[in-house]
């Protein structure tokens, strides 16, 4: 699959809204995975995906096979703290959310778990309804990577100069078009013509965080409106390339300002390193 | 391999001290391992160890086989964050701390890693040096298991009596008699004839401490000057029948107050939670 056949995370315009079919309830699902086993959330032939074993759980549960649709994709090997999902089950069920969380997690393996199952309002929807996301990325800086973070972090060594690095992660703050920091292809690169602005998104945090006894973590937490395929990865790629001093921090401002026929940043990080952390809805009722 | 075969990993009345041999250095090692896919630190037919993996990356950097000497024994499934080891090297390698971990490292698969390295004083012994150790136990208190927690934590979900834990731990500390609360036999259970007081070891620090969100990370850290085969997984497996209600306080005292010819302790907490955290020696300059 490649980018351009991916739409974009939100803001999707199509927004074909369809309520639960009769005599199906709609739940709203909340799951933390483990990615490194899974070719990501979206469901694949081979049904090595979370999406696929999700829907597997739910075959067996409710005897039927059962949709689910969930707020965005996230690639192989990227985790997730809080993925949500909504599922339109069999009215018949019955079940009430803590027997849902109990069936589910008996049927799914141990690198994938529902934490939370509510009755969701007809109406709501995992993805249109998102208003927002957070994401962390995860970075290991000691000499010598923990046994415990392989698959979890990036493990860059070598000094960083953080003060470029927070710099460039204040002027990620705000709407820009993240056209060369994400691998959404826009007009140039596919036939399909991009609304205007279509690659615009606003981030409204961005915020680096050393811990760890020496310092060894380095964890940058982005809220978004909505994040395009590779988004994160690319931005992050990027922040290090400034940090690390291979690039300037023009350079990098010129990702966020000049997006049309530009090259693109190729400085992905790793998945290993992302998790998706929360899914905000607006509109509590919904939920 | 029974307990009854294992000596006591400290204490040890016995010192055969041997400095390294001819043309040889001595190496401190220190070690972070993820238990997970190993049958323990210590050698065994097949080389599914971590020493094994260690004689085996020392042999390809060496070109020679290297003994190892532990500071003690980890069962399958149990991780370290601080394992200490030392090894006679040959004189002709003449590489300096930083390229050996390096070196090491290289040949280590990724859940074994070479965290430092010094030059030791010919006569530092991993064992037979060390004046104490720490370990903790990580326990995961969430009605559901975290997926990155899995061979990581022991999953314990219900209600626990925080004080009742407190007071148990409390009594833990000074110097008591571990037979009951160990995998050490003792006279009763084998041919040998222990010494008296030979399961008799000193806990100086017992400290549970909640985190987490919402306070679903259990950790007991325990600083000792020696432990017995499964000492930590019997006390915290019995620590956590008296926190959940399942035994009382008085029954958990009555195994540190009347070992000889009682019933032991049955109750061991799964190796997935325990780390050895530190190996502390005295007199640095042997270090």
């Amino acid at each position: 699959m490649t980018p351009s056949d991916l739409p974009p995370e939100n803001g999707a315009r199509k927004r074909s809204r369809r309520g639960p079919a009769l005599g199906t309830c709609r739940l709203k699902l909340t799951l933390a995975y483990d990615g490194r086993p899974w070719k990501g959330w979206q469901t694949l032939p081979g049904g090595q995906t979370v999406q696929d074993q999700l829907v597997a759980a739910m075959l067996k549960v409710c005897g039927e096979a059962v949709s689910i649709q969930g707020s965005g994709r996230t690639d192989a090997g990227v985790h997730a703290l809080a993925q949500v999902a909504h599922a339109d089950v069999p009215a018949t069920a019955r079940l009430h959310p803590e027997e849902w969380i109990t069936a589910l997690n008996a049927c799914l393996p141990l690198s994938i778990r529902v934490t939370e199952v509510i009755n969701a309002d007809p109406g709501f929807h995992a993805r249109f309804d998102a208003s927002g996301k957070t994401y962390r990325y995860r970075i290991w800086r000691h000499a010598v990577m923990s046994p415990f973070e392989v698959g979890r972090a990036w493990h860059v060594y070598g000094p960083l100069h953080m003060d470029l690095l927070h710099e460039a992660t204040h002027r990620l703050l705000g709407t820009h078009d993240f056209t060369r920091l994400s691998a959404y292809r826009g007009v140039a690169n596919t036939r399909a013509v991009a609304e205007p602005g279509a690659a615009r998104r606003t981030l409204t945090r961005v915020q680096p965080q050393l811990s760890g006894d020496a310092g060894e973590l380095l964890e940058i937490e982005f809220d978004g409106d909505g994040f395009l395929y590779k988004m994160v990865r690319l931005i992050v790629g990027s922040l290090m390339q400034v940090a690390r001093g291979r690039e300037s921090l023009d350079w990098f401002t010129d990702l966020l300002n000049e997006p049309a026929g530009q090259p693109k940043s190729h400085h992905a990080a790793p998945a290993d390193g992302l998790y998706l952390v929360r899914v905000g809805y607006d509109g509590e009722s919904k939920n």
